[in-house]
């Protein structure tokens, strides 16, 4: 058996125990009459979460990528054009596997740190010749750079071209203000072990009437149509549902409406900000501007004369605290820290300005001593 | 929380209570350096189980659907030809699955309840026009009719005209004889819920190395040589694996190796045998000829005067036991018994040959009294 961690990556978060108990409720089977209403309160309780009256909203047997690969089959014909707002690493697997499938792949983009400019997205379908783009991608919250997208912007700008908007909320869905019908998003997919802090293995998604019946995606593990004839009121087969991971989201989903959305959007905000304030009392360096930061994950500058992986790896062995180090340009220059779902509480922050605070100390990289916790708590 | 099922049905089987156990360890990250090792045990132990060398052999974060969709797009490209042994609901799947990628499907068919001949499988491959076909797949034990195929005469026919071959284990893996190297299987794939008792959601695969490299197939979350990546000893990031699955995943296999391999078909034949014996003195009519029969699903003609869903209703309700009805054309005509992994014991055999004769009797359904228990006893 593993440490106990302090998960302050970007994913996954940690279990509340309500969840973890879920996970121990006993085995049933896929077809038993008594899960039907489990089922089907999950459904609803997703709706809740996703803000939608979507009917065809449910949690997919695969992890958040099962997520994207799912809502990209269900919204995108192979040969059609897809514009990927592009400005990390998520972004980039969209593009990645979009072309995987077919679709003709054009990015808008702009540099990691920085979120994609609406205006830009508005240039680019302008511009474009041939057909126009059937669907417009964005990612909700990029967790590689910690920026969060302007999506009821960018979803404005993609309708007014004709595009079907398709909005990768892994990386916020519970975390931060995602109302999918209020902001006209056509598809919008998750992830199980973000700020929903489910365990790993489950992809929220939900789809609207319009994107509906275009065609039959050439898969049938992940055709949305199939999964909602035993998700919704048919309950016929189609796989054996992961049964124990369905509790397990029941629970998480439950937590989440009973301490409500806005509640919970506002401590996300809340512990964020005194994050912010304490990394930066410390004399850290935030990577991305202030008015496009995320409340979820946030990414910081490392340190000069600071080392990426030894510093991490005394957190993880000294602290029992997890976090990330940057991908892809990114990577060696930053660490992101993620304060989603149940990791988001102020003894989380505290616990980890104190112990980066003294591993910097001791790595003898200068940094500010004993501001941090007094800004973090000053801030709230 | 639902009642303690006593799980009969052709999947999911019992959990053991080690793989219980397992589900609640604490959480960790999928890049969490302790839980390489325990990545690389349960790959280990795969290996075990399937009886190969195969390097390129894990566990894919999805179910037996999702390995049965990713053993095809890693076998056939669109445009190939496909030859399915279908004599079931779950090779109907499997030619339905080959279709929507692409593959021209040719079917070798039995009646629902036989198995296919390799004989027939010979005259079809000797009689086909055009190109060859490239791949011959066939499942192992068919869960919807209980047949148990012979893999490795019909492997021996697709060899000698120069196909691949991909087999089903879903139903038998770690339940019955499957050696994959022995048998020169090109691509085997099973479900975690059942000869393996760890819960629904994981889907083992293993491939050799003549299949592999061949192409790079249209999804990314099923891509078998990205998932190698993050699963083999490069540990690269690929998407967030189901820690708490792996978990169970692990105690499941190891349970498996500490009692045998051989001891355990002999285990799954022992109370199957019991099981037939039991029905038949009741004087129920079993589906499969004996020499087809697997020992891991028993198929009974439901007798003159029963009503299918009522028997099965009272059983769940009054008794707590789980046993499935038929699919497609055997719908109302037969129920399924699982006799799986962790549920094939001894005990449970007689709790449900009781429980149905009483079921039975209160019905007014003429069957043997007393028979069935003294004939599986004497059986054993």
């Amino acid at each position: 058996m593993l440490g106990e961690r302090v998960l302050l990556g970007p994913g996954p978060s940690l279990l509340p125990p309500e969840v973890s108990a879920a996970l121990s409720e006993p085995m049933v089977g896929h077809m038993d009459p008594d899960l039907f209403p489990v089922l089907e309160e999950t459904v609803s309780l997703l709706r809740d979460v996703f803000q939608t009256e979507n009917e065809l909203t449910l949690p997919i047997s695969g992890t958040g990528h099962a997520g994207m690969e799912a809502a990209l089959l269900h919204m995108v014909k192979p040969g059609e054009r897809l514009v990927v707002c592009s400005a990390g690493f998520f972004a980039d697997r969209l593009a990645e596997i979009a072309r995987r499938i077919g679709a003709e792949v054009i990015r808008v983009e702009a540099p990691w740190g920085k979120p994609v400019d609406p205006a830009d997205l508005e240039k680019m379908l302008k511009a474009a010749s041939g057909p126009g783009a059937s669907c417009v991608a964005a990612v909700h919250v990029e967790t590689s750079t910690g920026v969060l997208h302007p999506i009821r912007d960018l979803a404005r700008v993609a309708r007014a071209h004709g595009a079907m908007v398709l909005v990768d909320a892994v990386a916020s869905l519970a975390g931060a203000e995602t109302p999918v019908d209020n902001w006209e998003i056509d598809a919008c997919y998750s992830g199980s072990q973000k700020c929903l802090s489910a365990p790993p293995g489950m992809a929220p998604i939900s789809v609207n009437a319009r994107t509906r019946g275009r065609f039959s995606p050439a898969t049938y593990y992940l055709d949305l149509e199939l999964l909602w004839k035993y998700w919704g009121s048919g309950h016929a087969y189609h796989h054996t549902v992961p049964v124990q991971f369905v509790y397990a989201m029941r629970a998480a989903l439950r937590l989440v409406m009973d301490e409500g959305l806005a509640a919970r959007f506002e401590r996300h905000w809340r512990n964020t900000r005194a994050l912010w304030a304490g990394l930066q009392a410390m004399g850290l360096e935030l990577l991305v501007d202030e008015p496009h930061r995320s409340p979820t994950i946030t990414t910081v500058r490392i340190p000069d004369g600071a080392d990426d992986a030894k510093v991490r790896t005394r957190l993880l062995r000294e602290y029992n605290i997890e976090i990330a180090g940057g991908l892809g340009p990114l990577r060696g220059k930053i660490w992101r820290i993620g304060l989603m779902g149940h990791s988001s509480q102020m003894r989380h922050v505290l616990t980890l300005l104190s112990a980066l605070e003294a591993v910097l100390a001791s790595e003898g990289v200068k940094a500010a001593r004993g501001a941090a916790i007094a800004q973090t708590v000053a801030s709230r």
